[in-house]
């Protein structure tokens, strides 16, 4: 078991960025292959708003890339919403570009498609769920874990001054997305892209969830638009706040 | 010599932030002192866009801490440019009410203003300058490490297609500070406020660059308009990009 | 919430130290407490050997602190198993002495014995019950997890070339402790010490493992010596390899 | 540019090992190597005794692993003088080969041995030569910042009760080393492996040390019993307490 905390310089997001990475021991990466040919799965995952890749340090992925032999990375994002942001980095192209090319040309992961897996927490859910459903190419699995996936809804709170339940404010969510008025039916809008999701590949979205989640029927409502997700849900409390359930959960249905 | 990196909650940038402080031994901490009763100066310094916190530990801080008997808080903006952002957090009140709320409740750190002291590097320095400016009763006396302080200019270049020299674009100036018709002569614009400075207590600014520093011409308009500010040219090459000459040359200053 | 990596300079172990910290956020560091008298109580919490102060990120030491109030301080120790070795540093003098002075000095911390607890897991708990039975005036309670406590045992295996389950050898050992015939009835013999104890302070030990720990037996002979010891037990598992059950439940203990 | 804190098990030391590392940024790792098939050369780099590998942090390690497109990796190695101690790690053999398994394993290295070079400062950099000179088939060139190379004389004072400029004692020292009566004439004595160095490959070794150095007489001796070391000389103060002036000259005179 290893961990690996990077620091370097994007050049899409405009500066230092810091990525934690979990990977197997030297057991599991395979010694005798002398050629170092042997590329490894990859599992993208997302910390939640007002998290930072910290957050992932008390989940058991360290212990989760041993089991299963595989790269878990985890960017920082700080409130980008994995997107490009109309006032600020643009998040998205980075996580789909820049950041794979910076990890393959430093350690040994696929690139695969098929080997690309993504999840994340909260809000880094649904930015993992609509990674995976505006590129569908890139990811053959995505998970979300206490997704907030309603965004235009939380964005209608702000705009309406009611409590948000997420640490963002009117300004901060139009420096992510622009006008609330366009926000519906924009690519943004990841309600409206799972309805629009013409290949409805089976078992490809997992969603799983404590039973009490605050953001339940926004992830029935995902899964009811989005035939090919599945709803998992978990006794409330056995996350221990650091998904002890839903992370080793959703990473046994992704390698079944 | 110790340092310490504390990943701590944030209420005012709605998120998780990331602060490196470089403090004394064992021996400059009176270990006499049995009732703790000593509070130490603060120097908080403030990093480069496109940078992070990091950057300070490639520079001499920890070992100047050793030597004054001093706190140096390095926290980490972003891309805020120490601006309550349009769109973004409000760095600037998080550095001047939050940041040293959660220190002095953690760390045996003097709150007298005359103990205060800031500084930064590149658009950090505009930070601190603007800082110092605006809030005269904070600080005692600020530095500049080759400031980039004519943000209008950079702005202007922005806006105008032009190439910029910090890691910035039309969109991420403007998530900082609003559209750019409003900047001359805004609280942001420090020229500005340096021209309006009523104060020009003696002594208050040090400006220190290096001699071929492309921005030496805004260094020394800053120090044309604000009587209190000295300029110290060192040459070219001796900071070994690492503020090694300008460090200890800034703090020999403060506490002279 | 908020944690702390501090690298220093420890004078006993003549070199350079980390030490984890998890403390409270803001709102439970009373902030109210404008002569910032106020000094919160401490669990200073040793690693299991082989693992680093990492081990404790995985648990849910920060958000305990948060919940209790409290510094959860961690330092490392390599494989000193908190004595003062033989061959090495003087690790227990270390946590007894210089530790504490450099906490003291740095964060709001209680100094009086009636707030200072400790704790380790497997050989950091032998180590944490060693402390507290060697030094009852400087610690109101201890608790093992999954601990490994018949170091005598594990000596005798590593001298009779027996396969030891911790991650030492004969020669690592009499770095630490000496010449084995030496060690029954030592001061580092920690059933010794609890067979010795005058004291038995009611309800001043806690030992918590899983049911299965393959060293429950060693845990048992501890508590039948020493009558101020609880043995309690939890399922298999259900610390998820974190200590997600056993360390609430002992600071639920200490706290009660 | 970029920087990497690596957390890993290790078998031959029994425990957590923490690695830095630095690394060229996109533009040195050649994007178009699209089958991944470079590999970059190493300098192994190790800290002085006492520190540990943030003292590489504050040196310009990074800005070089930049400008000559090489990654730069820096163990650490606590008091093992880079030695099989007799109590404790067997350090020597980590270095030589689980490190650089693990290290090859993860990262695009070359492990051509024309690709391999080693370098320290003090007690690191005996260790660097001993590995350079014991070895000499695995790197192609090592140096010594402000080496400690008479480990002898450093031994003989501890065993007199004189002062040591090391953070050493002698059962430390033992330890590591074992019997003091054993020393002289060892595989660890490296004036004596020097001496004995039948090679003598031209310009192999660089010592590089301030005017004043207090072990220069040593390093002298050094270079007179070894034909392919070189001295170089350079003005107190130069380096900033950080390498700012070794260090690249030292990888100036390796990529020569």
């Amino acid at each position: 078991m290893a961990q690996i905390e990077m620091n370097a310089l994007s050049v899409i997001t405009c500066g230092s960025i810091t990525v934690r990475i979990f990977l197997p021991g030297m057991d599991k990466l395979a010694l005798d292959d002398s050629g170092h040919t042997k590329k490894y799965p990859v599992v993208w995952l997302l910390h939640d708003d007002g998290e930072s890749s910290v957050q992932w340090l008390a989940s058991p992925a360290e212990r989760l890339s041993e089991k299963y032999g595989i790269f878990i990375i985890c960017p920082e994002q700080h409130h980008a919403l994995c997107t490009n942001m109309k006032y600020g980095p643009k998040y998205e192209d980075f996580l789909k570009d820049e950041l794979p090319g910076i990890i393959k040309n430093n350690l040994p992961v696929s690139t695969d498609p098929k080997d690309q897996y993504i999840g994340g927490i909260g809000t880094g859910a649904y930015g993992a769920l609509k990674m995976a459903l505006k590129y569908p190419g890139h990811y053959k699995r995505a998970f979300a874990v206490n997704g907030i996936l309603n965004m235009e809804e939380i964005f209608r709170r702000a705009v309406n001054g009611e409590e948000l339940k997420i640490p963002h404010t009117k300004a901060s969510l139009e420096a992510v997305f622009g006008d609330f008025n366009n926000f519906h039916g924009s690519e943004n809008d990841l309600l409206t892209l799972a309805e629009r999701d013409a290949s409805q590949k089976k078992d490809r979205y997992l969603l799983i969830l404590e039973e009490s989640d605050p953001f339940r029927a926004d992830n029935e409502r995902f899964a009811a638009l989005e035939k090919s997700a599945r709803l998992q849900i978990i006794p409330d409390g056995s996350d221990c706040f650091s998904c002890q359930t839903s992370l080793p959960a959703a990473l046994k249905w992704i390698f079944k």
